[in-house]
């Protein structure tokens, strides 16, 4: 017998003892699906005999069970992205076209074994995210069927919370990707904008849309964007991934501040919020509040500025001869964008960067974000009384992601009282796809709230991430390179982390080096000398990052070993002798830091 | 007595010898401020007075000759750049004030020791090409006051072609930068868009508006260039320096095809530019034809679409007021911004970004282009019966640079028949600014065109630049990395540069690997075997990108000594034998990109 969710441990485990056959799995996913009890799931159910053929082909080309990385693993697209032979709809009849070929994303997953078994309904042009505007029907919250799903990815978290299928692929623009995970107890990966390529999406906004996953752990979703994603030749938005690693110890993580919060008065999905706030001393993390205002602001130009007009650049021959026959919330929508002119759209994009700057400076206090997924969770029948403004709040911590081409995985929070789920994300900056991960995954055990609609299984000891690699070389830095200082970017620009605030031994002197720009101290020993010894910060580099850093240091600086006050020996900065004479020495104040600021 | 042409190195030597001083050159900068012919430089010259006082500041702060990296260097700053308590006009007197503080970039001149010696005369707000756009007046060529300087920047060049400044600060959206280099025998640097910080620059195009520098010798361009560059933390399009480096030898040098020449009907500049490319071999560069197809759409982007409305963006509100005080050319083309809606912004940068990759795969086959500068040159009668259209075909080569995020320095070409100059201009990949400057000054120094107004002089000796660090290390490449496959860019991106196409030794067997993706051949050396030999290419990579590169290749390949076909042997891809077994052996086919060609 078949557990309720086919996470792709337990699926790999049922091949590999060979008592259950992708043939089989394509029979019971289609039982499954014709006894769903939601009928709103599905724009275009793959029929059985189709799921039956796909099995049987896969397993004559590659009979050997997990021979290929998502081997008979049964996932559902999204109806706004290309599967060939097959009506993409965009939740839109009218818009509706018989795709030519499979989208970038889905043919890497074919060809890695997997097998679509259906296209999903969704929030019509992906623009909603609530998952009741779609002529399809509105897909509900397995918890509960007066409740909303999320959206604009609807059908696709219900398909895998319900057992449908082993993942979805949703989109995200604006948290598409993230909010129906909320509402239905599953794990939702939002890549770095780029990283998986978008040819064969219908775009909602082409600049920021990103192809998305729901999976039953952090682990299931991290496989299969691994599978999608590389560079996209045909997607002009696709970039080449450069991964960037978070420090391997003691994780800043930003929450919000008191002031900040806003859940529309739902205080049980606060709860859930402070739970997993609460869970991070134990993992290893520390909590520190962050100013969430310039990521208000970005998020706020996503649908109360002139990226909404994105929405209607890709689609403005359809929209002047079909608007009657679109969904009239997202009509509206879409017919704002006249109002916005070329000079707004530049205007905007201004605006954007220099909040850019506000939340870079950010990412320098903490190393990365954990914020509500959505503020509360609304029946059906609330959102078709007020369509546009519960839809807008239920983006409130999600629209800035994709603007700032963050990285970020929601995962569940745990259940409410009335037994509606809630949910977290973890946001991080660009790239940080991978090591978000453990953290995410941890924070997801720690929730014990199950998988999907079965609230009571436990997460499979196969899918936990290990924690990230911490074969790092430490380099104590003394000068320039601090935290905050001019020539810091090279370390973090290297996926350098600090490991740690300490000092030298007390044996060591600083001295400002004349000429050097920016300003540069010398660190030089001198056995016998009893100074109060020097701040310094350890950073961690990957082996040849430290090779790169240490090629890159120019003359006197050089790298030796350094003592620290605990006696133990570091990599680390010195200064030749010679350079510091007549050099005005700085030891007193302790560090490099003091120095400046003392003399500011 | 001093030389017309006040270049660095012959300042330098001046200053050093004790012969001048600081506070004798403001003199003679403003004895030739008020004897120069043209009356039109100049928005706003500093007072003799002013000019001795900023000297005799500098000489009591900083005594010794040439202690600071410009000391005593005269400069002119375009009057759309701010200087503290001068007005700054933008050539538009209902919109000048008086600025409050130095621009990002005039304040790290000053910090440097130069003295400003004027504002200089421009088109309106930055808006042309042509120098006849500004009720201050149009500068006229040095070499003839029939003819345009050029523009934006026209009073800019100017001051430096006729010995009132060393160099002079201008600004480059469109072409600004360059065009009047070439109208003037000049050098014309135009920085990578976000290198210099344009913190107190009256926007043109804010997103692509590049503080430029002219100057008498690429040397000293370069050198302005790196003192102003540094990360602006007030301009939030300014980036952090990422120094791309250009292949150490055999450079390929992109020429146009003669389809894609335009020079409307000037014959003799169009021998300008055949003369500089004839120059190429004897500097040991290749000149390839290449496609100018696609530059040539982006640079109709940015006045014939949606790029217009930056122009508007800015000064929205200014011109809903003054636009009757405005040149009647700059606001016909702000007027036309009012046409463009956010959705044509959005679709401008879905066509830019399409168009990004086109070029990109241009900068795979070439590493640099080679461009006239300006079509033809025209003179003032002309340029005021026909403004808008005979200015368009000025940025015909440039207008594209900003829009791709390129670096360019502009340098002379030499002399028409009729003593009126020519201008050729290298282009190359973002942050390669460095990397050009070495063929830059090999193709100045071969035209043998003096500096400025005065045609006769050598350029200095000790403004050489020399050839590119080649402290490189090479390694034989056989599968993926290859040029155009799918890893090469883990070299470019290392800045790795091709230094050779050769063959190995002939007792190779090349393996395709089953289960490898992207696919990767393994390469086993078998000794006696007697093969064709396998195609490689050679790239040389900084010892540390070595290390790094070397650090992150997967098992089964390692990297060991491969022989060439000529006996020696490098560092190049080997495969460890166990996972050649059973694979398919390709040796036949004399290489993997001919395997792959074969199979495609």
């Amino acid at each position: 017998m078949l557990p309720l969710i086919l996470d792709l441990a337990t699926l790999c485990d049922l091949y590999a003892s060979r008592r259950v056959t992708p043939i089989d799995l394509a029979e019971v996913v289609a039982d499954r699906m014709e006894a769903a009890s939601d009928p709103a799931i599905f724009i275009t159910p793959m029929p059985r005999a189709a799921l039956r053929a796909a099995a049987e082909d896969l397993m004559a080309r590659h009979p050997e069970p997990n021979s290929l990385p998502l081997w008979g693993v049964p996932f559902t697209v999204k109806d706004n992205i290309d599967v060939a032979s097959v009506p993409t709809t965009a939740a839109c009849p009218a818009f509706a076209y018989e795709a030519q070929a499979d989208a970038h994303a889905v043919a890497r997953l074919k060809a890695a074994g997997a097998i679509v078994t259906g296209k999903t309904n969704l929030d019509q042009f992906a623009t909603g995210l609530n998952g009741t505007r779609s002529p399809y029907g509105a897909p509900r919250s397995v918890f509960n069927p007066e409740h909303i799903s999320g959206g604009s990815s609807a059908g696709a978290a219900v398909s895998v919370a319900a057992g449908l299928a082993s993942f979805a692929l949703g989109t995200d623009t604006a948290g598409s990707g993230r909010v129906p995970a909320a509402f239905n107890n599953l794990v939702g990966i939002k890549p770095t904008p780029g990283l998986v390529g978008t040819t064969g999406l219908v775009p909602a906004c082409r600049s920021l849309d990103c192809i998305s996953i729901f999976a039953a752990t952090v682990a299931d979703g991290v496989a299969v964007r691994q599978v999608m994603e590389g560079f996209d030749p045909a997607d002009p938005f696709s970039r080449r991934a450069q991964p960037r690693a978070l420090p391997a110890r003691g994780l800043r993580v930003g929450v919000l501040n008191p002031a900040d919060r806003e859940f529309y008065g739902d205080g049980e999905t606060e709860a859930l919020y402070d739970a997993a706030i609460a869970r991070l001393p134990a993992l290893g993390a520390e909590a520190v509040p962050f100013d969430y205002a310039p990521f208000r602001e970005v998020a706020a130009l996503l649908y109360q500025g002139p990226w909404v007009a994105e929405r209607l650049a890709t689609i403005e021959e359809f929209f002047a001869e079909h608007a009657g026959a679109m969904d009239p919330s997202v009509r509206a929508i879409i017919e704002a964008a006249r109002g916005y002119s070329a000079a707004d759209a530049f205007r905007g994009r201004y605006a954007l960067e220099a909040l850019r700057r506000r939340t870079q400076a950010v990412f320098a206090e903490v190393d990365l974000l954990l914020l509500p997924t959505a503020p509360t969770i609304y029946s059906v029948a609330a959102m078709s009384a007020d369509p546009l403004q519960l839809n807008a709040r239920l983006g409130h911590y999600t629209n800035f992601a994709n603007l700032l081409g963050l990285a970020a995985i929601a995962i569940p929070a745990g259940f409410r009282p009335d037994g509606l789920p809630g949910g977290v994300t973890l946001v991080g900056p660009g790239f940080s796809d991978d090591a978000l991960a453990p953290l995410a995954d941890a924070l997801h055990r720690a929730a014990t709230c199950g998988m999907g609609a079965d609230r009571d299984t436990a997460l499979p000891e196969a899918s936990r991430i290990a924690s990230p690699d911490t074969h790092t070389i430490p380099i104590a830095v003394v000068g320039a390179h601090l935290s905050g200082l001019p020539l810091n970017h090279q370390l973090t620009d290297l996926n350098g982390s600090l490991l740690a605030r300490t000092r030298t031994a007390r044996d060591y002197r600083l001295y400002a080096l004349p000429g050097t720009q920016p300003a540069k101290p010398g660190l030089v020993r001198e056995p016998g000398f009893e100074g109060p010894g020097l701040a310094v910060e350890l950073w961690g580099l990957s082996p040849a990052a430290f090779g790169s850093f240490v090629a890159a240091i120019p003359a006197p600086l050089g790298v030796g070993k350094v003592t620290l006050e605990d006696g133990s020996a570091v990599a680390g900065f010195l200064c030749e002798a010679h350079a510091v004479v007549g050099a005005r020495e700085v030891t007193a104040h302790g560090g490099w830091r003091a120095f400046l600021e003392a003399t500011a």
